[in-house]
């Protein structure tokens, strides 16, 4: 006795919690039953579960009796339909479509009107020649694309070559005889680049397409969304189910639409309508469709029942919903339903709108916003004063403004990110095989679809500036060039886009910072109301602590002092200090230093004002500092060959034999941090003294200073405690009597595995801690950040790969420098949260550390859900990440707080 | 109520375990309240413990009521000996010394006839007046020394001088009349050179004299002893003794003696007597004794009672004894019993002696021998084929044969190390103040004292060749050069030192290796009983196995592939295969390698007869096989400005490239190990291929092999499992049906903290495990090896010190590479060790994955001690360490078997 394997829609229990539904059927079968049990208008059809995928990817086979179970559904199919495969007078044709537990548009491949012959379509002919035609050009071209690899660009050529001899512009001028000449042009190609004929029997059609979707599974571009996507491998249904046809006369039409708006949350429906197409028009944007909300002019009921089924399932699934529809001869048939992708603009919109609704309630309304699409909304917007008037303007797909070099092909402009180069994708539309192009590309600009075009979901999905469906633009992409109606460009010349407005300009524009206000700022308290980890910023100058507060920073997490080494006017006395010859002489370089150092710091205070700020001392070794190696040696050998003895010679001599001192062959591990510190303790006494004084000075100034220094690299708790005995009476002499309004507090970055190993002592005498985990990862791994991901790093995440019981995976499934790697990283991170904290309560009378992380990590979403279960006090991140990590936090805290 | 602070030596509770004892009153005041309550005859006196020591040296103070006990003991002592502080007619008078709970031989100070006044020795005059102001001249001189802190010098130039102008050479020929002008001597330079009068109440030079002792604990040389020998900061205790007279007449004098000799454990008391003399006499060496066997001619009865009671010592100690006695007037006194230190070849003899003798069991015979001891039975010994002649001969101190430059001053010999010279110092006799100088030297070399004299006594500690008493030289110190009988040699000449037959050559000398027999070999075969860890060896070719395997190793833990490509047949074809510009020519560059790899295979597996030999697979980077960069550079350089257009330069030129391509800034993070092996598989594919064919060729010689495979740099499972699914398929390609008579092992070194810290997964998939150490230790501190040893990991073991609950202490106390890191590293081990077990044993039906280590602690005591206790399956060490390993686990295994 086999397995029920294969499902009529109705035959699945629909009552199932949505999750495992997705999981099972996929989330289009699973709307698809959902929406058959709701009493909604869908075909009929069934549905082949996921796991059926990976089983055939393994074995290249199907298990044993499925196949007679399709037979038996479409049997079944052929009853209810009244319709039957391969019959003349009322054929059954069937679209045979993908669907993963997870969105993956356009990812995946489809097949319309399966189960038309030649025959079919002559008798089809009779009633209506131009659908059925039509109908019979695009199975020809769709089956020979998908299920036998003809690329569908020679059937676009034929299609473009034979509107361009008869003058045509749109399909809709072709007519039926245009479209019989065009599908004998198609069958011929077929036949000739597959060097076979094409399968007259509907079941072989079948079998085939439904291996052609099993494999689109593992296709380039779906295995690369799903390492993007972090999508595990579950494989995809496949749902049969009668075509209906919009295209079948002009009382027909398919349409897309989402109950609300994707870009900006607005509440009201939001679509595109194509009379007399298929589906497949409309995402392709190959004709501009109309908008639903026009679509009341001429056919108000038709509108008003479209409108009630998708209110109906937006309360149902209380969320926007992405559907799409076809009108078969003026009856209205739903074919899709799922939650639908949004801007984040649109998702705090709509969050904050259900809630007021009292659709959901607050926490759900937190974690409907990912906190990474935040980012989104800190986008720069053109400038007011920006007076450059834009050359064309397109659909407002994907906010963001961009400006970047115009590319028309998408190897091109994978080659050029390779290069460092910052372009802008320029394309008449976009095709599923185009998604490397784009992720390689800083926005899109396309002249033909809509908002809910190819390009505009993609973009939106990944956070990309798109505009599209600039009609006024006419793109030869062969001879990369663009007309617009007053001139032209071409590739590599710069352009800009608005995603927000569709604007599109010639060169560069001015552009403005994002401001927090509106459903956005009311999203963001309500994050803040349910987070429990503070939040604050790495930041190095006055000016990026201020920005970091208005995105909401509660102090600085990081100061990273030698950053203000680097400035113009230091670097010379940073390499007087360096290649002092004696002690004296390092002091006195050091005392110039020391008033820059202290305007700093009064200047970061004053922007903080009394809020912590952790100032961590100098870290990076010595040789940093010095000129190019490569560059003074060929220099003073050049010199050395003419006997050319000036000054600049003895000065390169002194620096080469310096830099060559004090080089390392692995600078990470080298004299750096309290090693240096602890070395020459007249450097952080200098940045310590500096630092004093800058807190008196400010105090007097009537602004508070919460002081907390912070020394770097420790890999022994007597590292810390030597220095801190060093330093503590250099504080005070600097107080001169002085008493700060708040104690000066002394802890310590964990950025080294044997501080992590042995927090416990360290934790007993420090006074806070601060996960570096850029440097604890580099150790952790023995992977150097500086070296290893152009050398292997990258191969690791993204090409080489090995079978194991979970599929075949990359040998690492995300690079740890983005996100935490939980089971090495994060290890030590618990452990030394926990051991820290225990030592310091027994030391300290069971007061409690306070632990932060100031690493990259600290404004990633996925490595803030592990910081929060490791009871960290804070993060620390980058100044515009800040808003996504105070996201993140909530989010972490809600999840915390309900899986308890 | 104070606490009892000062004792009677029959106040304390002699049955106290020893080590208790030893604790509360040092090494020396232990044995001296034992002798008391054995019924030895010990002089009357009494005992200050070690704890007040440090008590003064943090406050600077003695505690409360001290003082008065001490005065109280004063009291007791005049009762007992019927002598009274002060008083001319029967005055006390007293040594101080000091003595620690471990031996530090002439590490801290002493002070004797303390008491005296010029009245007193006026006194004493009359009766015998050399003794009187020999002791007074004494008194003022070590006083001014060591309470006061005039150099020595000052009083042995005064001594010099006058025998010089006198024309006498020993001080026995000194009459009472030079003993006075020496004394008034002594006073005038003590009173010029402390711009002081001399302390003429004897309580308070007692006073100052026990400061004295406390503060020499904390002196630089005793410091430096503590540090070198893990000597915990215990403080010294202080003995108050009255003085017997070893220099009172000629019926009196002074000895020392071993139970044993302390040079090979002969079994026969071995000591030296000085008539008419004080114990400082012998030790310095400054006169020549007589040996103690020949004391018998003379005064047989002395001989047998000195040797009753020494016999009697050993009996009660289990163990030999080294001792201290004077006879005064014909009264013999032991001032002194403790545990003898002893040369490796007499810790072994004693220790085998003793156990068949029935005073010790096996394991108490194991646990004799320190296992850093051994060495020095691997010493070098002359070859029997040298024919030089030896310039002179003197003692034979210290066993080891070395040949270096002479130097003559120990600073000198301090500067030379640094510079990386090896030197011999050679002076007239050593001082407590010369240590750092012998440490710094190689061997030492003195023309005074015999074989229990200063020099002698710490070479052996250090395990140091040295000669001593080499009569026939003249030494002159001040000119750096040195008299024999045939010539005479200068500073930086180089000379060869036989500590094992006490002979000096001019030049070098020919050496043969040593061998395991006799006493040695009954040893190693008792530590092979008891240990239970393996011990194998890092070999890299045929020559150094067929050594280690001499030394007892049982396999090779280590084999260093890349060690092969740097010979020079084998580095230009490695660097072709790095240049390649295809994968086709460097699969042709690597196709030349292995025939030669291959041989090399065939030459370890015969030479390892059948034991496992685990080889690793290429770990360095590539850039590591080019030339020096600077080199090529500035040649580069120079062919371009002189417009040189040659074939070099276009080498130069690729090879320039190919570096700066490869190159990493953290280089021992990057492009390496199992990193280069899953990017560039073509190299590990070809070093597997060369293996298994060099293993079939040898099996079909007749010869077993049993290979395991080892991976290097292992962060994640992956990185294993992935190369191991390439390179199987590669090894069944190469037996090409072959059956191996053991199966091979693909396994791999833990080395990486993230392999530690991820073990279960590993230990599911390797099948066996080897630490590496080196590379651990410096992830875990991020300590790169090859930078920070010069920059700052020896000043922090070395210079940099810090206040801690514990005393003074540097910030670290060992240097992690040479010993395993418990607290950081070890933490890593332990838990790699359980974790990969336990995912080894739940994917094998509970088989025990192999753990070993082959890191360079792997010959290292103090990390097998570890090792043992994190259930380590074997060790593996260079060749020479073997044996050191050996008898290091023995001691774990039986410690851990005491302790269980």
């Amino acid at each position: 006795m086999v397995d029920k394997m294969v499902f009529m829609f109705e035959e699945v229990d629909a009552k199932k919690p949505m999750k495992d539904l997705k999981l099972l059927y996929g989330g289009k079968g699973a709307g698809l039953v959902q929406m058959t049990d709701m009493g909604l208008p869908v075909p009929e059809g069934f549905i082949i579960p996921c796991k059926y995928c990976i089983q055939y990817a393994e074995t290249g086979e199907w298990p044993e009796g499925m196949k007679e179970q399709i037979d038996e559904c479409v049997s079944q199919l052929q009853e209810k339909t009244g319709r039957t495969f391969g019959d003349v007078e009322k054929p059954l044709l069937v679209s045979v479509r993908s669907g993963a537990p997870e969105s993956m548009p356009g990812m995946m491949d489809t097949v319309l009107n399966l189960g038309m012959t030649k025959a079919i379509a002559e008798a089809m002919a009779e009633n209506n020649p131009r659908f059925a035609w039509d109908a019979w050009r695009r199975f020809i071209m769709m089956f020979g694309d998908i299920v036998m690899g003809v690329k569908r660009e020679h059937f676009d050529k034929i299609m473009d070559d034979y509107k361009a001899e008869q003058g045509k512009k749109e399909d809709i001028e072709l007519t039926a005889e245009d479209m019989k000449a065009i599908a004998d042009l198609n069958m011929a190609e077929y036949e000739s680049l597959t060097g076979g004929t094409f399968p007259e029997d509907p079941m072989e059609q079948l079998y085939a397409a439904i291996n052609a979707v099993f494999k689109s599974w593992d296709s380039e571009r779906a295995v690369a969304y799903r390492k993007m996507n972090k999508i595990p491998n579950y494989g995809t249904a496949v749902t049969v189910m009668r075509m209906v046809f919009g295209n079948m006369n002009d009382n027909s039409g398919t349409g897309v639409l989402f109950t609300r708006d994707p870009n900006d949350g607005d509440k009201k429906i939001y679509g595109d309508f194509l009379f007399n197409a298929q589906g497949e028009d409309v995402v392709a944007g190959v004709r501009t469709p109309i908008k639903l909300e026009d679509l009341g002019d001429t056919n108000p009921d038709l509108q008003q029942e479209i409108y009630d089924l998708a209110k109906n399932l937006e309360q149902n699934y209380k969320d926007m919903q992405d559907c799409e529809f076809t009108v078969e001869d003026g009856k209205l048939y739903f074919l899709q339903t799922r939650t639908g992708k949004r801007a984040a603009a649109a998702a705090v919109q709509i969050a904050i709108d259900l809630l007021a609704e009292g659709l959901i309630d607050e926490q759900t309304a937190v974690l409907r916003v990912e906190p990474d699409k935040i980012e989104e909304l800190l986008h720069k917007r053109i400038s007011p004063k920006e007076k450059k008037k834009p050359i064309t303007k397109g659909y407002n797909a994907s906010p963001g403004v961009v400006s970047g070099g115009a590319i028309f092909n998408c190897n091109r402009a994978i080659e050029a990110k390779k290069n460092g180069e910052k372009v802008i994708l320029v394309r008449k539309e976009t095709k599923p095989e185009d998604f490397p192009g784009m992720l390689a590309s800083i926005g899109v600009l396309t002249s033909r679809g809509g908002k809910t075009c190819h390009a505009a979901v993609v973009a939106r999905g990944i956070g990309l500036p798109a505009v599209v469906g600039a009609g006024d633009l006419e793109i030869d992409e062969e001879n990369a060039t663009a007309n617009y109606p007053d001139g032209s460009f071409s590739e590599g010349d710069v352009i800009s886009i608005d995603g927000a407005s569709g604007n599109v300009f010639l060169g560069t524009v001015d552009t403005v910072e994002p401001e927090i206000s509106g459903a956005f700022a009311d999203y963001m308290a309500l994050c803040d109301k349910y987070r429990t980890m503070g939040v604050r910023t790495n930041a190095d100058t006055p000016e990026m602590a201020a920005n970091a507060m208005k995105n909401g920073a509660e102090g600085i997490g990081l100061c990273r002092t030698e950053r203000m080494f680097n400035a113009k006017d230091r670097l010379p006395k940073m390499v007087a200090m360096i290649i002092a010859d004696s002690l004296e002489e390092r002091i006195a370089a050091l005392d110039e230093l020391k008033p820059l150092q202290k305007n700093d710091f009064i200047g970061l205070f004053k922007a903080m004002d009394g809020r912590p700020c952790t100032i961590r001392l100098l870290d990076p070794p010595l040789h940093e500092f010095l000129p190019d190696y490569k560059t003074m040696l060929v220099e003073l050998t050049e010199k050395r060959l003419k006997n050319e003895e000036d000054e600049r010679r003895a000065e390169l001599e002194k620096l080469v034999k310096k830099y060559e001192e004090l080089r390392e062959s692995n600078a990470m591990l080298g004299h750096r941090g309290v090693r240096l510190g602890n070395t020459n303790p007249e450097i952080y006494k200098m940045q310590v003294q500096a630092l004093i004084e800058a807190l008196v000075e400010t105090e007097q100034d009537g602004v508070e200073v919460k002081l907390e220094i912070m020394l770097p690299l420790l890999a022994h708790v007597n590292e810390f405690k030597r220095l801190v005995d060093l330093l503590k009476p250099a504080a005070e002499e600097s107080l001169n009597g002085y008493e700060p309004k708040h104690p000066i507090k002394w802890g310590t970055m964990i950025e080294v595995p044997r501080a992590c190993l042995t927090s416990a002592a360290i934790g007993s005498e420090a006074e806070f801690f601060s996960f570096g985990t850029n440097d604890l990862t580099q150790a952790t791994f023995a992977f150097s950040r500086d070296d290893v991901e152009g050398k292997f790093l990258l191969k690791y995440v993204n090409d080489l790969t090995l079978k194991t019981d979970k599929g075949i995976v990359p040998i690492l499934t995300d690079n740890p420098f983005e996100h935490l790697d939980l089971d090495g990283v994060g290890r030590l991170v618990k452990m030394s949260v926990e051991e820290g904290r225990a030592g310091h309560a027994e030391a300290h009378d069971g007061a409690r550390l306070e632990v932060g992380i100031c690493g990259e990590v600290g404004g990633d979403p996925l490595s803030i859900d592990f910081l929060q279960a490791a009871d960290l006090d804070y993060v620390s991140c980058s100044p515009f990440r800040v808003p996504v990590a105070r996201v993140a936090a909530a989010h972490a805290a809600i999840k915390a707080a309900q899986n308890k």
